[in-house]
């Protein structure tokens, strides 16, 4: 049966379950950042998670959770990104089918790696209502289990390990800052936080482009917003997800959305200061801090959760030169 | 009294010593360069260490060795790079006073990091001997004690902390490759690894350009090259150290050097592929096994140290881009 819902005791079951598959990342204290940021910073450097992003995390813990049966018929998802990537390495790692349906414009580079891992790689629509109407055909007919980015409860369990292991590092932490793309991450990792502290504030940044949770929060309910290009690709969100809207508005103390200048500067200062190639969805919490949307004490302990490393590292070396690198839509 | 070589023994002692001040680095596997690097890939990533780079390690074994009077007096040293920076850092942290003897052509950057950690900084001849010489005429004057980067045994016991951590994580590693610009960091490892596991390899890395180790192994004695420019500045190195060679000699299964094409790609391969913002100097290893220097079993579990990351944030993303960077003599 389908879970309804997540627990701190879900978040705790998901970190035994994958612990065997995922890396136990760091929490780095960054001093070099602290002038720039006007906090005490710590980053938890997930780009360092097996895959180069967290999305294993979630997928690995949706995938342990299945029954013999059902992962014999395989699992399915809709991404184009790092979460296609987390479900087509588990599936390898397992050996259970895992069909992936990315947008038809997705880089070669991302499909022949899906490819290289055993995944079913499906060309579909650009739309992405139309890959998850192809979905649920391919389902119908194969009878696979959705792995579903950010609307699953248990992937969202998986996500929410993360959080378990700052509170492990660094108990005393304020303030940890947390991308929202679908949602599903933030949905994890406050759920983990604040059942075990209420009083650490956990604030969701996004893109100012694509900036759905932060319009819903001050609209006070779900409402769908027009994306504009931009270089957080990975955050793209045209309105909430139906499953993490509620979480985040019980849990979450903040939404707040960050610039693309912001950004493109928050990429560098990881590069030069944390030596960590960040891709720009990734850096929103560090570009919060720089944009001073999100307001901090010089000795508050605030940890940001750097998503994924996955970008062309010729775009992120133009970035790092402060050339121009185009927004994506 | 000055101790006459390292053992173990010392480097354990050095670890308890160091433990509240450094950073415990992960041990990362990277199955995403198997399949270039032909071979089980595992990275030690001490750009992720406090002042980005190794360097603290020994900086503060050595620091935490002296009495509080000595402590008292002060330390200097002469270096350009990362162990200035480390004793900079070091001596602010200890409340210590610290100073730096750096050529007087050093880039303004690196002054200033160690005027602001609140180092004494004397600009002196380019010339290695003329600084030394610089450097006991300030001993002379006001009795400092002297952290020297490669020559000193518990400067090399702090380095030789990295050889237990490999160890501690992956007690079946098969080789590791360590790169050696003056051979302080090669001494204090192979000096861990060949007491718990003389098995282990352990393969010393030169940059061509900058070759002694390598061409004095050849010659059966210690010899002076003439070093070329080279973007591995971090490792230039006109004849071996008179304490490391003895060790090196002694414990160091072979010693190879690498080309500066291999380099740079091997600064873009740990980006591209680890996330990690890597200098050329901590690239050898990496460029090492791209180059065949090195002959490895794919299924051979190899431990690459990669030193640090403080280079220019812009000319790594040249080298990224596969854009012309000078080298350096």
């Amino acid at each position: 049966m389908e879970k309804s819902g997540v627990t701190l005791n879900d978040v705790k079951a998901a970190a035994k379950r994958i612990a065997p598959y995922v890396r136990r990342t760091p929490l780095l204290r960054e001093n070099l950042m602290d002038k720039k940021l006007k906090c005490e910073v710590y980053l938890k450097p997930e780009m360092l998670q097996v895959t180069g992003a967290f999305k294993l995390r979630g997928a690995m813990s949706k995938i342990l959770s299945l029954t013999k049966e059902e992962q014999a018929r395989g699992i399915i998802t809709s991404s184009s990104g790092n979460h296609a990537q987390a479900c087509a390495y588990a599936g390898q790692l397992l050996e259970i089918k895992a069909v992936v349906v990315v947008p038809e414009n997705t880089p070669p580079l991302k499909i022949e790696n899906a490819r290289a891992m055993g995944a079913e790689v499906i060309l579909w629509d650009r739309k992405y209502a139309e890959r998850w109407k192809k979905v649920r055909a391919e389902v119908a007919e194969h009878n696979y289990t959705i792995v579903h980015p950010y609307e699953d409860f248990t992937v969202m369990a998986g996500q929410g390990t993360i959080g378990l292991e700052i509170l492990e590092d660094l108990p005393d932490v304020e303030t940890v800052l947390v991308p929202i793309g679908g949602g599903g991450l933030i949905s994890g990792i406050s759920t983990a936080i604040k059942a075990t502290n209420p009083n650490i504030r956990v604030i969701g940044v996004q893109v100012a482009a694509s900036a759905a949770y932060a319009a819903s929060r001050k609209a006070g309910k779900p409402i769908a917003v027009e994306p504009t290009p931009t270089i957080a690709d990975g955050l793209t969100c045209t309105r909430p997800g139906e499953n993490p809207y509620p979480i985040i508005e019980k849990l979450v103390d903040d939404i707040v959305a960050v610039s693309e200048e912001d950004l493109r500067e928050a990429v560098k200062i990881v590069g030069s200061d944390a030596k960590l190639v960040a891709e720009p969805s990734a850096c929103v919490g560090i570009a919060a801090l720089l944009g001073g949307n999100v307001s901090v004490r010089p000795n508050e302990k605030v940890c940001t959760v750097l998503t994924s490393g996955n970008w062309d590292i010729d775009m992120i070396a133009r970035i790092y030169k402060k050339e121009h690198v185009d927004g994506i839509l």
